[in-house]
């Protein structure tokens, strides 16, 4: 299985509409269409969908080298409402040893006005999928 | 409209199945059964599903003292992989001025295991909603 | 040599006059008075002398099992500014697996009241010290 | 008073041997020799010491605007350990509304090696310093 594959196989990610672009060695990209079942209840993105868009393009990243990674830690930072349109998730990753990886994930709207700044921390578990 | 109208209309909890059972000042638990279409690639909740959960449960919290308040900062740790059964999220505020307030969140399973904790730091804009 | 003999080579907290009041499995307990040199630009506890003082807590509690355990992440909410008084840090495990660990520290004044809370996320790196 | 004379007046920073090297709108660069007195347990930079480094700069980029701001929630990833030589932090700001603020801090050795990256929040107080 190549990360693609495994990144096809996430059913949530699915449910939200969320679509992986772009995937390289530890860089990707994906995007999400506001829908109106991302809203919260003053009729913003929620949220869990921002954060769900970056943490699969995180997760396409860091599984990127061939053996599963999986995040211990997330912090966001939620930075401009959004209530429709298209999100890009561009990860990048800022560090990575045998065990332990970093990435910074931005979320911009189709302006390229950031919208929240998402930063992991993902555990190499070592195996292969 | 009270907090547990607003909390009512998030379309993205209610497209998750989370629901809302107790919500006081600076406190609130909040469920959701964990699905198929929860699960990522490697079959177990996707972290922005539990995320949403604890994100939710903190709006209740944070918005229970009758003015708007959004989340600006979130951290959370996930600690152990779910991948079925029900999931519950419990918020205490931990801080609050005029303008901040802190929130934790513990998400456990049906056995009362550490599933993620999440920490939050929300702005509070001052209207009533 | 064990871990009151480790964190008693910390040259950094020795300047800092921070003193470690209690340690076992997974907990501990310390102390810093502030003094004019903690202060920054504004008068108050500059938040690097906060987070030391949570930091170095954490590494009593994260190294109390015997074996070597390092920060990776950390995540600090300050609370309420101080400026004066003594403060103190009480660190808890709320997870442990063979590589990973979790910990809160929540640092208070005097009277009780908090100052900051501290999150951590330590990688066991299994030797010991 | 500008800036540079708030920064002047912490007395941590001075402490820890910290000199602002340059700051301009929402920009600051800082740099600081690890010495002796830096130095945890295990004979490496403490986590305080990296942090107030960080965060010194952050509130130099943070007040660069004429008006007071506060840190209230900030995120540390420790990379690589340190033991001597020269570190570098470079703050930028990502975003900025008239009470909060976003930045993100880059911690480098003399060879341009990642060594730590913060992320933080500043709430904006609004009155001049």
């Amino acid at each position: 299985m190549n990360v693609r594959e495994l990144l096809g196989k996430d059913r949530f990610a699915r449910l939200l509409g969320i679509e992986l672009l772009e995937v390289s060695e530890g860089k990707a990209i994906s995007k999400m269409e506001i829908r109106d079942e991302h809203l919260n209840g003053v009729d913003i993105a929620q949220g869990g969908a921002i954060f769900t868009l970056a943490d699969f393009t995180l997760a396409a990243a860091a599984n990127s080298h061939g053996t599963v990674a999986v995040v211990i830690n997330a912090n966001i930072n939620f930075i401009k409402a959004a209530s429709k349109g298209m999100l890009y998730a561009k990860a990048s990753e800022t560090s990575r040893t045998s065990r332990i990886a970093t990435y910074v994930v931005d979320i911009t709207n189709t302006d390229g006005v950031l919208i929240a700044e998402y930063h992991g921390t993902a555990y190499r578990r070592g195996e292969t999928f």
